[in-house]
């Protein structure tokens, strides 16, 4: 295998949406694939695609041929799921919102395993999430000491992110998936951080909406 | 008023984080920020600030003072929020993260207006997300051309999404906040869409966990 460039984060933000496509296509019995097409089908540019794909190994299409759909999808899968290694995970804050996104560490099969699941509130604890028994925010030193998690889902406001994530980075936290608004990255350059700001997009729907189309 | 430049996409998806940013400036009680003290606490650039700055209006700062902590707040709430008008807004798919989401659009002041809910599922019908009743998916139409609505929240699976979106834009709806995994735009390059794909997320936070840092 070549060896592949390193892709930046504009990159790794798309690559999600090659393995959606590729999968599509894998189900419709598509066996191959031009840049051209793959470009077309995903509202980008044939020489984007290629550009892409150049950092993610050894995936150089055949002229008249085009790239193996198998081929690219194996790749993408070792690239973003690992091989059958799951990311122990941890959820913080078991509202209606960690209700929701904790099924994307258990159900999918996204490369996480959801290990244990901490609230602030007495009363949430000892009920279950996503078949994860919920704890006190309390037992997170002891059970991170032993458990070893390695992500963290932050579903709590702007305070409470701010006031656990540089505990739960001293714990060996490495990847937080930040629906919190608090901004981790500044205080925290060295950890993974992938944030979703729910309301941040709203904003700039609205914003579109409103002044520009 | 200067005449604002056009803002771009990046341009428009920062915009909500300096809002959060100033908001918490104001609540600090503090009055003016210079571009390069604002950069440094977003993590970017003071020349940045000051290129996002010009295409959101007049907002020029005042050498040795900075900007104006208000006025900036002011423009920013009148682009985000509109002023006053709140666009009225359906939700598509009542599952977990349908009920998550919906908050969003009736607790926050995010200018937008929570008017209907719909599902496929009829033990889901008149059962109430966020103090609205849930309608079959059949009563689409009727209310549509009734209400008007302007936006439409997808929290519905992909196949879902592929079968709806269609007679939504045929109804009317201008925007969407996509949660589902159809990429909307490719058929409907017109409508304004906001993606918000969770699974995608995951999986740049995984690549980046495993092959990157």
């Amino acid at each position: 295998m070549n060896t592949p460039q390193k892709a930046s984060i504009p990159v790794i933000k798309r690559l999600p949406k090659y393995y959606r496509y590729l999968r599509s296509l894998q189900a419709d019995g598509i066996t191959s694939i031009s840049s051209r097409e793959l470009a077309s089908q995903m509202g980008t540019t044939a020489s984007q695609v290629r550009q892409d794909f150049n950092c993610i190994g050894d995936v150089n299409g055949r002229q008249g041929i085009g790239y193996s759909v198998e081929n690219l999808l194996s790749i993408l899968e070792s690239l973003l799921f690992g091989n059958g290694d799951r990311l122990p995970t941890i959820l913080i804050g078991c509202g209606r919102l960690g209700k929701a996104v904790s099924r994307f560490i258990t159900t999918d099969t996204n490369g996480y395993k959801l290990i244990a699941a901490f609230d602030v509130a007495e009363n949430e604890v000892g009920k279950e999430i996503s078949g994860i028994r919920i704890r006190h925010i309390d037992e997170l030193e002891a059970f991170c000491e032993e458990n070893k998690p390695k992500v963290a889902v932050l579903c709590v406001p702007r305070d409470g992110a701010q006031q656990v994530s540089g505990r739960l980075v001293d714990l060996g936290i490495e990847g937080f998936w930040n629906f919190s608004h608090y901004d981790l990255s500044v205080s925290y350059p060295d950890v993974v951080v992938e944030n979703v700001h729910l309301g941040d997009s709203l904003m700039s729907l609205g914003y579109r909406l409103r002044n520009q189309e």
